[in-house]
């Protein structure tokens, strides 16, 4: 080991103008995390047209299952997706983590608005039950800013439960792209995921582990 | 249910325009999927200021988990961070998912240039056998972009390894901010998180779950 960093040309006083430089970074990181001392439950918001809104909110279902923290999911729109998850989770996980897929599909596999409103809405009503439930602590709403895009359920009812009825402990997060902005105004985390890249554009097919 | 879609005001005309319209929208689609037909192994770049590029990055790997897909993580920097997923990887998962945590933490934390070379380097070596291991169809390695910023691990290094030695079936995954445009290049699929809103902002301190 000694050898490649002597070869990447690191004398002592540079390592020593490292170690300076990052004990003020680590100070000044540590004046800023000793104002951080809230503990409460977020409203988080997943949009944007790139990969990983699901992804990443996945991601925090299983660190909750990691943590033995409550949790639960409700998938608006497409049931045929994160089968992965899905699977995973009923499998291993069904003690500690709900799993309630309420849509069949992508709208234009389904063609049929009035049994999408529906579904959407019979998955509104589970969601408000599990959100209110004061023994599970973070709740995924999949997909359901496309439910709110198509006007399955109105942007306006949620809102307001969340601000009326969340429980002060319990995170909420919110996947979908083409966000509200009135939802992205009202959450204390947003994150928007971009596409730089994205194979579909050279012919390459939806794959394991990658996209479900 | 019923009387919710009735509410909605949804007419038998509005439903049959709606079946129109997605029919459409599936025809286009169904065309557009048909020309998917390749299955390649991808090299993936999450990157941005936002959050979310480790989690999404760790829901590939618990969707490869999930359908029995050999995978393997290496961790560059941040050894004091994602503890959630490794206790759960190694705890339930580890005759499929490798985890290598070669970091000790944030550059500021350790404060020690030489160190940190030494493991960014023993990490890339790791990360090295891992890739070339045909067993093994997805490598996370979580938060390189760092290491690579910090002139670590050579990002021409980075590319000519994987463009020369990755097997076709093989994904790589490689989180950070900062991703070299060369890297997001190469990538067959690139995606950027941004922050549109940060509660650390206002005072919330990083939780589980959410965070860590």
């Amino acid at each position: 080991m000694s050898d490649q960093s002597e070869s990447n040309g690191i004398t002592p006083e540079a390592n020593a103008q490292h170690a300076q430089k990052m004990a003020k970074k680590k100070a000044a990181r540590d004046k800023i995390m000793a104002t951080k001392t809230e503990q409460r439950g977020l409203l988080i918001v997943h949009t944007g047209k790139g990969k990983g809104k699901s992804t990443a909110a996945f991601g925090m279902v299983f660190r909750c299952i990691a943590h033995g923290i409550p949790c639960a999911v409700v998938q608006f729109i497409k049931g045929g997706m994160a089968t992965g998850e899905r699977d995973l989770i009923e499998t291993h996980f069904s003690d500690i983590c709900q799993f309630h897929t309420m849509g069949e599909g992508f709208t234009w596999e389904t063609q049929d608005r009035e049994r999408d409103v529906q579904h959407a809405l019979a998955a509104w009503a589970k969601a408000k039950e599990l959100i209110k439930d004061p023994d599970i602590k973070l709740v995924l709403l999949d997909e359901l800013n496309i439910a709110i895009r198509y006007d399955y359920v109105p942007v306006a009812d949620v809102i307001a439960f969340i601000e009326a009825e969340k429980p002060d402990d319990t995170h909420v997060v919110i996947t979908g792209r083409n966000a509200y902005d009135d939802l992205v105004e009202r959450a204390d985390l947003a994150t928007e995921m971009s596409l730089l890249k994205h194979p579909f554009r050279s012919g390459v097919q939806a794959q394991a582990g990658i996209e479900f």
